[in-house]
């Protein structure tokens, strides 16, 4: 599962090309589409049936989407030896991945992550799937790319939200695994960054999921600590999109290391010093997220029915200081509302 | 991945309950839940919500029946940690074990075959998935059972028409494996072997579909000789299924070991008297399946989009001798035309 840090878009090509892939097929959205594909491929076109191309955004990232991608393989009767490049954000490379994991029982695929979020994070690890109605990733499966090409090129017209998004999951590494890297980041000016600055960064992130998830491929242990911020932030992120008011993902994982770092004071050795510090250099970033009162028992629904937790207990995965994370560490529903009525009073 | 031979219900029962399992979902259809679901449980009659029942038949293993399974799991927030149960033939198994395989990216799940097919083939192996449109098991995975557990007493009360079914797949592993078995299996009598010494056979195939398993998981070599007259079979239940005529699976296999036996001739070393007797015997077992001349095109299309094979190549698993199969064997259209129109003319 080699990672490719490559420069130019016309180098991207030349290293696919160099492989030998027999017969590839492209999945991306349509955004992608029109201005990921076209500059990859030096503004050629992919010939009809090789391009996967659907509605972007998450509410696409559906079962109903997965059959039309299978579908479309099947009428070009792709075989097991032939290739799926995931050309996109996050949605693709979860859904893509799928598409490949499933399709004919698996075939290879390769990522090309063009936003921040996915160079860092969604990419990498095996994990993939889609959302069940309000679910995230509830239907899904473990299979890690063949190879993963990083071109720092698509940051430069990345808009600037979506590179905040992205950038929360760089500052989750951080705290769970590397204290340095923490005060790193936090130094950044993510609207000023250069594309070839960022490249560094996103190398350390990529090493640092990449060490964890090669532990623990399954999830059944260390991988866990992966999902700080994601217990409330997933809630969160399924709430306001149910409520047709998405947000970015990293931006609802970002207020959900918030919360729990506040939780973390409770349960584990989390200092307030740092939990402040951690909510502190947040909120000048994200701002906060609209959610209210009346949304925690709606939250707090949606945390039990987790991927992450067993029967009616909410596990979490919590920092016991910046750069250091515990998991499974089991969670009162009263802490839960307290930390949620915490950060909404902010 | 433990096979459990167990002799009666209530013994089935004490296994399970031993296990300690703490939430278990039973996933089955409604011919296998009125007449074997309450058999395993000693007449009690599962809680509401703890059992998913989808409507019989091969039409129905569609990724929509599998999302109401998923529905259905969601609803009562199975965790990781829970298990599926899976009772019945080889659709349950394959239609549960890709549930099972996908919900949450994964919980465990334990097989109780009630049909011949599924005890010595479907429910080992760890192949799950469904069907897409006419397309056989074109979207799955790889996730193999806990625990499987065979029970002879289902077979008591099954129609003569499944013992055959399942017969053909026990064929099968003597003609790719094993030329002693075959010589046995072609001495029984289908209708009259009681529970008990079909249990014998039963572990003999699964030993021989096991062994050949572990060495080759994934497919990519070995395994292959399990495929043997499938390519041809597949077709045939495909084209049939979607003319609103199926057959049983095994019978379709059978018709497609005959044929790959005859295409063996021209590029293997299979003798024609070992051909005949393959064909002699599977006559007089099954009879002959109702395909005609003008099917031909659409079967040889069917090939093509089967999932083995690759760059328009049908590649086929086909005997050397009995007891000895090879795989990846490339067969021309026109081998396989000429042994279409041989069985067919029969």
């Amino acid at each position: 599962m080699p990672v490719h840090y490559i420069k130019s878009f016309t180098d991207v090509n030349a290293l696919i090309q160099s492989w030998g892939i027999e017969n590839y097929y492209v999945i991306t959205d349509h955004n992608c589409e029109t201005h990921c594909v076209s500059k990859l491929l030096g503004g050629q076109k992919l010939p009809t049936g090789r391009i996967f191309s659907f509605e972007p955004g998450e509410k696409n990232k559906t079962l109903h989407t997965f059959e039309n991608g299978i579908e479309l393989l099947s009428q070009n009767n792709l075989s097991r030896k032939d290739c799926i490049l995931n050309i996109g954000g996050g949605i693709t490379t979860d859904l893509g991945g799928f598409v490949a994991a499933c399709y004919k029982r698996g075939i290879d695929f390769i990522n090309i992550p063009t936003s921040l979020l996915a160079m860092v994070d969604a990419a990498h690890g095996g994990k993939v799937g889609v959302n069940h109605k309000h679910l995230k990733n509830y239907i899904g499966s473990f299979k890690p790319a063949k190879h993963t090409i990083i071109c720092p090129e698509f940051l430069k017209t990345l808009p600037s939200d979506e590179l905040e998004s992205g950038f929360a999951e760089m500052l989750k590494h951080g705290l769970i695994a590397d204290s340095d890297y923490w005060h790193d980041l936090i130094s950044i000016d993510v609207q000023h960054t250069t594309a070839s600055n960022w490249l560094n960064y996103i190398k350390t992130s990529i090493d640092i999921k990449s060490a964890i998830v090669s532990n623990d491929p399954l999830e059944t242990g260390e991988r866990k600590i992966l999902n700080f911020g994601h217990t409330v932030g997933h809630a969160i992120e399924s709430h306001l999109l149910h409520a047709n008011t998405p947000v970015h993902h990293g931006n609802a994982v970002a207020a959900g290391m918030v919360i729990e770092a506040h939780i973390g004071i409770s349960v584990t050795d989390l200092n307030s010093q740092s939990a402040d510090a951690i909510k502190n250099h947040i909120l000048s970033t994200y701002g906060k997220i609209p959610i209210h009162r009346d949304d925690i028992d709606r939250l707090i629904e949606l945390m039990l029915a987790d991927k992450k937790n067993h029967n009616d207990n909410v596990r979490m995965s919590l920092l016991n200081d910046i750069g250091d994370c515990g998991y499974d560490i089991p969670v009162s529903e009263e802490l839960m509302r307290n930390a949620l009525l915490y950060y909404i009073d902010l």
